[in-house]
């Protein structure tokens, strides 16, 4: 089975890796730059283009991994070489239903997961959600899915968009107050290592307990006094500390439900 | 070495428990509520009370592990029983000075961890900021220290606060999220479950890069027409979708710095 792989960001090299590691053969990786593109390929032994014109005319399916704006504008384009094949895109907030016009047969093929380029990850960890507009390439993207992880989920273009913007909340936002604790701990001279057992802590914990019993920290227990002094520490950081108080009163509200 | 332990909440359990394991003698457990004092004095096999008065006279070390404004108010009352002894909190956010007169032999023991009473912890995996006020009583505390993990650190006061507070944005307000995600999915009939990989990856990730090099998602992405859509999902939940466009800004100012 012969894929093509449009896009070569995080999430595509790690997909086309995955699936060439299975023994699918990926012929071709496309990128706007030479660079990324020829990186991906030399990875997977696939051949590689810049140019939309230029995509392989007799692959069964190609799998489009691009920022979400990009598989949006190059739909057309890209469905031309080969509009019999079928075309899977990987975004969580995209409803299958962007194909319609293009190609008769298409679906999705969403890890919730998320990718760094320099970060391996294992893709049988992750869950796939899958969706197919008919009976056998639903089958056919089982098979994918399958060869890669035993997680595997149907889930409609709506459900799709709702775990993706619950992975917003869990995934990217926590990281980004991982950067926030990393930024005040590099500005006091603090290292962060002396969180990480914290912060895996916290994940682990939730495997367990709802988070919402595992709450802990000055907000829930309505530590007054150490708030006032937490808020006063940032008080050179106006933003931060904007954040501070508004997850401070979230936690708050959601602790009197 | 006799231990008497004030305090029957999260940490005080913890604490008290991996403290026996090693071979410390806990002598007694104080606490306000009757139940909770006998609870863990059960398990550790100490006596307990629930009045001052009552508190054991000749322990070596009394450990108060108090809400920080408890500890503030008791630590006058609590001291008379035993002035001459090592005197420890466990509170990130208070200073060492608040023994000063009270107690002339004082510290601080501050585990760097969450603490939820239905989930065990390794205490190995935990790293403890200790501090005292003479060298004595130093070397003791990281006797105490020793015995329950490797990771033992001296830090000033200051840098505890300092601690705590990046340790609210990494843990608490990650939690919170996690409780976000968990409301989310819950009102769409998603499972929770479903994005636990994807927590425990994130919370990975910053062990091998730095938590700003690990962003991903729409915001960091500039994936504006996501962004809207998401927004829109939030529209019933105009709380959560301030949260939503504070932590997506935040996360596009890093990015520019």
């Amino acid at each position: 089975m012969d894929i093509v792989m449009v896009g070569a960001g995080n999430l595509a090299t790690h997909l086309a890796r995955a699936l060439d590691e299975q023994g699918f053969r990926i012929r071709q990786v496309y990128s706007r730059t030479r660079e990324a593109a020829s990186e991906l390929a030399t990875q997977v032994g696939a051949d590689y283009t810049t140019r939309i014109e230029a995509l392989h005319k007799h692959a069964h399916i190609y799998i489009c991994a691009l920022k979400d704006d990009a598989l949006l504008q190059l739909i057309p384009s890209l469905t031309k070489c080969n509009p019999d094949a079928l075309w899977l895109h990987t975004a969580g907030s995209i409803p299958m239903g962007v194909w319609q016009n293009y190609a008769d047969r298409h679906g999705v093929f969403y890890p919730l997961q998320t990718f760094s380029k320099h970060r391996e990850v294992d893709f049988k960890e992750i869950p796939l959600f899958v969706e197919a507009n008919n009976e056998d390439d639903r089958t056919l993207i089982d098979l994918l899915a399958h060869s890669l992880t035993d997680k595997v989920y149907h889930a409609s273009s709506e459900g799709r968009k709702q775990l993706h913007l619950a992975a917003v909340f869990a995934c990217n936002f926590t990281n980004h107050l991982y950067a926030l604790a990393d930024e005040l701990l590099s500005k006091w001279g603090l290292p962060f290592e002396a969180i990480l057992p914290l912060i895996d802590e916290t994940a682990k914990k939730v495997h367990q307990l709802k988070p919402h019993e595992a709450q802990t920290g000055p907000a829930v227990r309505h530590d007054n006094e150490v708030m006032e002094k937490q808020r006063q520490m940032l008080a050179d950081m106006p933003d931060v500390q904007q954040i501070y108080n508004m997850l401070s009163e979230s936690i708050q509200k959601a602790n009197r439900q």
